[in-house]
């Protein structure tokens, strides 16, 4: 694909500086961008980067204003740099239709456009919308539903009564709708509290390889809107996560807590159960959260509390050395002290 | 299904209070349950919502002994709603067969009344036992065997000469019997340690979606019975684990280590290898656990130590900035002092 | 198979001490070795073992100069017994074809003497080299290729355009080439970064259940040769992995971060993106690295920080609430001598 530099910057919104006409051909990092290609500067520091660039143009923030290479100045060249790149991988779908090779339920109604690899298996009673696409080896339980231009990539297990929304993209591995975990003790023994709840994804989510979502031990489980999931994360029986929340990889959320919308959750976070997380949160890598979390602010640490006290924390904590060196000399400067004041003296 | 309350005391052995002979023909949450509906609460906390749910009944504690509903009296209202909610949820088994996508070897042996659906795969010299469930995608190596009314959900990975009890459940994407994880350094080259034993898995084990379990190096790894294991946990080789514990969702117990009988490991636990946790162990979610645990007592922390302590630890970590301003105050008090004592006076 | 233990001696270096003509038909771990077998111990802790153990022959330190049994005395032990046990466990490697339930693309490659188990998926334009087995269930997404004896485990996923070297073993679970987890949000909406780039794994990688490694955004995501890597671990986009190095379960290295070659990170370790890793470098379980890691060290915590530093604090740490008591008992002491001092001497 062709486009000058001026189509560009109409397609994202921003302005030129410098030669609008350039013919842009392909996007790539700044490191290894060639000619006819452009590629983007995030911050000021990049900017030495801006005359070794092989790249034909410089997608760069408002701050930069000059340079030897055509500039397509925006408010977020990140942002900006995302929609070209789009703009010039995504191909267009082409359905491949079904695969004979795959299993399809007399009972399920499979909608038009659809790509169905070899081996898919989809159960009895399921909807599965238009342009939907399964790679090889999906499995859909019975009574499922997958709305429009929904992708399941290999492998994904969709366990009954599932409610999948429309442009879904879930990765190799994951597992939806799969038993909570959660049994009775009688005596020693385990008595095993049925699961008879389901999950609901969402339009527009995205959920990354092996991550699993399980049902509801009654009602639902609720993955919200425009969410966004990494690999490997855990999500417990009855979890609800809000419109566009971001939870990063390894995380587990334990069961019934309530993600508010537009978190952020840093990677091997754990959530325990029973708890409220409140809208534009954020919680960095590693924490343990064990209470409500008050929404827009940002925590760390296990347990979790606001971000700016762990940090003090923290810092103090890593002093602790020298913290008893210092108490150890005040004790002996002390006895000293007391030694000189006893009625003894200085005799001691 | 239609019960009267009484019929129900008598399924969970309680004692009804008020109308035993109203008619119950389902189950609900508190919140959500409707006139014909039974639902239980655990705690006097929420005693309110007697007078407001929609249900017919409600389990309770021997503590609460009036309400204007009918009440089901049990010493464990959870236990009791579980097993009612199996009652009135759980369908009786159908075999459907052995779907002719599935490909089984003719040296394997597949008891009666089994369901297996398309695309499973059953290794040589295999035995299946009755009544087992194998959903779409499952593998089964070689040499393995299932016990009768065993369920693996889609995409369970068994590798060879596991051997499978009754009664277990394996959610989707489970892998038993993977290498366990153990190389010598011959100069900076890894060299595999070959895993040469195997993976036993007693009856009424439940292991949730896409944990792994590694074969033994020598020997055998084992899952005893009645143990239930969360989503995402990784056991390493020649783990054992005993009758009846608990493990939360993402816990990884490293190699050879041996987890006591009626043990629970919280979210996110780990484990260090070649260590004994005793009976009854309770460990606290995200802990790390890097020597012998003693029996029937709570640790917590990274590296974990008896609960209690580490509260206190905890506690006082998070008192450490205003610790170091005492500290840095006290300083200046002794100065003052010091001062004050000096032969030289207040001079200094 | 019958060696006699001069033989064996031969094979992996080392000498014999005692009966050389003994002969070994196979291999046990110390605590079960039956006659005829061959065991090994790795320390001198466990010299009074050689008196009970039932093994024929054992293989020893140099330390270990005399013993009932005919010893084999070599450098490192634990490694010649895993070069013994390869040598009586490994079977040659017998092709088994291409299962007729197998769906490969008509313009893909496969090589000679290859094993292909039923409803495994080869895509257009794939290269599958000699010799190379791919269990039941594998994905292979179109443009990848897979090199010469490579072993893919059931339910194996390879996205589009993966490389995958020589020797490899890909353990059940395992998804390679996955998108990155990258958004730009657009107020709060996420935007996708799209994952153009691709995944390359080097000769003799092993990568372990359910493991994840996603694609780069742009460029390429490095498994370097002879990394060793568990069960569970997430690697994201654009990470480069170093030769030989050993990443235990559960690791989540985050996006863009350059791990060195012979580094070990311990279970569970997290690292933060956009940093290095220096060569040589371990951290211990439970980390969590915020920073670049100088080489030739070992780490700890999180923030980790170097080994022996985190635990004079952690040491320190647990001393806390003692040193809260010295602390108050610091300021009574001071109060009492202040008080004396004061112009009202000790009335106060």
């Amino acid at each position: 694909m062709n486009k000058t530099l001026k189509e560009l910057a109409e397609w994202v919104g921003g302005t030129v500086i410098g030669d609008g006409d350039v013919v842009i051909s392909g996007v790539g990092a700044i490191a290894e961008a060639q000619p006819g290609e452009i590629t983007f500067i995030t911050s000021a520091k990049y900017l030495p980067m801006l005359s070794t660039t092989g790249a034909s143009a410089v997608i760069v923030s408002p701050d930069v204003t000059r340079s030897d290479k055509p500039l397509l100045s925006v408010a977020n060249p990140y942002l900006a740099f995302a929609k070209i790149l789009t703009l010039y991988t995504q191909k267009p779908y082409q359905p491949k239709g079904i695969d004979p090779h795959a299993w399809i339920s007399p009972t399920a109604q499979v909608g038009k456009d659809v790509t169905v690899y070899p081996f898919v298996c989809i159960g009895d009673r399921c909807s599965v919308g238009d342009r939907v696409t399964l790679y090889p080896g999906v499995s859909v339980g019975e009574d499922s539903s997958i709305g429009d231009e929904t992708i399941l990539h290999a492998h994904v297990s969709i366990y009954p009564r599932t409610i999948i929304g429309k442009r879904v993209i879930l990765h190799s591995g994951v597992v939806i709708g799969s038993d909570g975990f959660a049994y009775v003790k009688e005596g020693k023994k385990n008595v095993k509290f049925p699961q008879v709840g389901h999950v609901e994804i969402e339009d527009d989510v995205e959920i990354g390889a092996n991550t699993t979502v399980d049902r509801a031990a009654l009602g639902k489980t609720v993955i919200h809107q425009g969410v966004k999931i990494d690999n490997l994360v855990q999500v417990a029986h009855n979890v609800v996560i809000g419109e566009d929340s971001i939870i990063v990889a390894q995380v587990g959320i334990s069961g019934s807590t309530k993600v508010g919308s537009n978190v952020t959750l840093g990677g091997q976070v754990g959530l325990t159960g029973h708890i409220t997380v409140g809208d534009n949160v954020m919680v960095a890598a590693q924490s343990g959260v064990m209470n409500d979390l008050a929404a827009n602010a940002a925590y760390l640490g296990s347990p979790a509390i606001p971000h700016r006290e762990q940090m003090r924390v923290i810092s103090a904590t890593l002093k602790l050395p020298e913290m008893r060196k210092t108490l150890k000399a005040i004790e002996d400067r002390l006895k000293r002290i007391e030694g000189a004041m006893s009625p003894k003296g200085k005799e001691e």
